[in-house]
């Protein structure tokens, strides 16, 4: 591993230019450099293989985050997968016909959800959940959804915030809704994981009237007992179509939906990031009643037909079954969190520890949080790591990776214990705190 | 070329199967093979190669038809394309960091379009369009749009039709916009191409309430002297953001969009299939006044940072300008435009021919015209062509391709001739006449 002096060089430079030619930067909020460490993030990597990634300047980095925002359970440039889709390359990715392999994905996805008869395909998660609210409308013919969580950038989603700050707990907090058109205001009602009562006040007052409860079944923590269940009944008592969004969530503790662990039954689910290993794939299954409401209105798109997508998922799911990856995850995910608790409790560190094992994430008990977690970042970095308050699990996270991250993690927390005991924080960071949320730059 | 006799066996066993399984069978309206051949299109390509695909009985077809709906300019599995996209698997296609690539695909797309400033990209056509018109709103802080022709599935666009068939005469006749909320009523405004007395109608209604102006620069014909001209002025005077959608006409008769031959600057234009010669990639460019716009709102998505769509395009761009593949679709589109028009003469049929050279596309002047064109793709598959009304030119099209097609298409206007004669068209086919537009499936 490099050891790192802040001086991200050729990546922080075209950075520079980038937010030049491309307004915010980015194409994907979670990966501006600003919500690591702003000026000394490496920004652009130039490879990625298995869990390492390598910077503009050649620099390798062990990467102990997000993980491609969860995109990657096999790891980068997974061979397995990648060996597919080179055939799928060599026997070309288009034509005027269609990808048999989309019907073969269909029936795997179908086969891991028996509750599920039909499947469409999209190639991303805001995209794909667009598609799924959009069949939700067509088959109850009403417009109002109610959502607790995250779920894409696209308007029927953003339409929250044009009453109220709504999303402030479920996005992002003080994001307007620019350009969102304002007819959508009124047709999204939020509740919070596991407010059962705050759900209940939602149904009294729109009942009928939802098309749709969209959510993810499970979040930081798993549903309370009868959570799950009550919104499946509810959902049924009034005609309106259960959505579970697993786009993060799924193939993370099993392959297929994490609702399969809490015996609860959507009528739609919905995947992306899980199931193709980085290449662009979506999907939303559902009961055929639901499903078929698609044929009702018009959802088509060009490259929802191309070979890549398919053949990445067919393979991507098939080698975490055969593999048993989901239990990998899990494990991964548990040593981590076991490590962070020993190092908090080595150098004196208060953590509050959340998130289900292959997705974990911890918060520091400080003031000055923000400041706190990229003095972290930055004393990771400096240690060869690429790390933020969470580590999404790969199936290319080994044991000695495992091993060398907490030890650096031990390292960092107690340099962090040290600042904040001396109130050096500031001082030692080489650059400005990192953002938080949703923040225009400058 | 291999001859067909009817029998497309597995590919319709296999789309038999797809319909219980996804709803609308295929993942794009104009991919169904309803569209073309009910009951005896092979529907699935096992290889495509060039201009050349193979169906999963391994029978080989030249591709004379939309070329997988005019998303592989430089024909199907392009060598260098696809030499491009094995580095950049090779490499990893996900990471947390970003690709450096889409900087480079940022500043080429404006080096091409020197009225832009800054790009944004998506992986869909759909998507990119729904991506420029949030960020035309919020730039204006406005909600209605005036609009001309097809712009894609999602709601913003669909909203159209919520009050009449307003899509009718754009998109497909009889579309129902089932699951668009109905708040989006009110919001969309068609006016034909080259109606400038429509248009002006438009504006003088709902004038400074307009957020956007979005049309093809384009369409079946070209423009009549003043018209983008006076939509131009209109929308600067107006405050409204003028979007040309380039999705379809992009990387047609240039390197880029089709407006630079047109010496008229939108304030946005919008990128899709062009670009990628079909792997997944999108693009939004515009002034910068305009695309800052998009910081202040939420447009944000895992996929649209994986590097093949940038890669792709970085290559297919390159090669497009390099080799002067423009030049080429145009002499392509012109040999088949005469071709037609020779064998129609020489078979009696009287034929209507439209389109940019590199989109052509003719009518067939006769009554029970869906039928006619069923026998003529009928007569065509037999002789190992997938063939339709329309031929979208690819680089890969070479003059014996084209030699040997207009031969087929002198044989089969010459079946579809008598056939009309005889009033023999139907007992002729041996299956049922294809759908012209948008149709439920049984
Ligand atoms: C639960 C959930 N839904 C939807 C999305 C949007 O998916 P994408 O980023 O692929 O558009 C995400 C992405 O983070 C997500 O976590
Ligand atoms: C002009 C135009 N706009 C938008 C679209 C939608 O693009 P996509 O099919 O990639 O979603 C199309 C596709 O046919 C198009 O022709």
């Amino acid at each position: 591993m490099s050891s790192n002096t802040g001086d991200t060089g050729r990546g922080q430079r075209l950075y520079k230019k980038a937010r030049t030619l491309i307004p915010g930067g980015t194409q994907l909020l979670s990966k501006r450099p600003e919500m690591f460490l702003p000026e000394q993030w490496p920004a652009y990597y130039s490879r990625a293989k298995g869990a390492e990634v390598w910077d503009l300047d050649g620099r390798r980095y062990l990467d102990t985050t997000h993980f491609g925002v969860g995109a990657c359970v096999l790891g980068f440039a997974d061979e397995d997968v990648d060996q597919a889709v080179l055939g799928a390359i060599q026997s070309g990715t288009m034509s005027t016909l269609n990808a048999p392999e989309e019907v073969e994905l269909a029936e795997l996805l179908i086969e891991l959800h028996p509750w599920a008869d039909m499947a469409r395909f999209a190639r991303c998660g805001g995209e794909v959940m667009a598609i799924a609210v959009r069949i939700a409308r067509a088959a109850t013919g009403r417009d109002k959804v109610a959502f607790c969580g995250y779920h894409g950038w696209q308007d029927w989603y953003l339409a929250a915030n044009l009453a109220t700050d709504a999303l402030g707990n479920h996005l992002l907090s003080g994001l307007e809704p620019a350009g969102v058109p304002r007819g959508l205001a009124n047709t999204m009602f939020p509740f919070m994981y596991n407010d059962i009562e705050q759900f209940r006040r939602v149904v009294e007052t729109h009942g009928k009237e939802l098309a749709a409860i969209v959510m993810e079944p499970c979040r930081a923590e798993g549903p309370a007992p009868g959570f799950l269940e009550e919104i499946r009944e509810t959902a049924s008592r009034l005609g309106a179509v259960l959505i579970f969004d697993e786009v993060t969530t799924g193939f993370r503790v099993l392959t297929g939906g994490i609702h399969r662990k809490f015996g609860v039954d959507p009528d739609l689910a919905a995947f992306a990031k899980g199931m193709g290993n980085g290449y662009p794939m979506a999907a939303v299954i559902g009961k055929r009643a639901v499903m078929e409401a698609a044929q009702s209105t018009f959802i088509s798109s060009t490259y929802w037909t191309e070979r890549v997508g398919p053949v990445a998922a067919l393979a991507t799911i098939r080698k975490h079954r055969d593999k048993n990856v989901a239990e990998h995850l899990i494990q991964v995910g548990r040593t981590v969190k076991a490590g962070w608790k020993r190092a908090a409790e080595q150098t004196g560190l208060t953590l509050h520890i959340d998130g289900i094992d292959p997705l974990a994430h911890f918060d520091i008990q400080c003031e000055h949080k923000a400041a706190v977690v990229t003095l972290f970042i930055q004393s990771m970095l400096d240690r060869g790591f690429l790390a933020s308050a969470q580590l999404y699990a790969s199936y290319a996270h080994q044991p000695a990776h495992l091993e060398q991250y907490l030890g650096a993690v031990t390292e960092s927390f107690d340099v962090v214990a040290r600042a904040l005991e001396e109130g050096t924080v500031e001082k030692l960071l080489r650059g400005p705190v990192k953002h938080s949320g949703f923040q225009r730059l400058a």
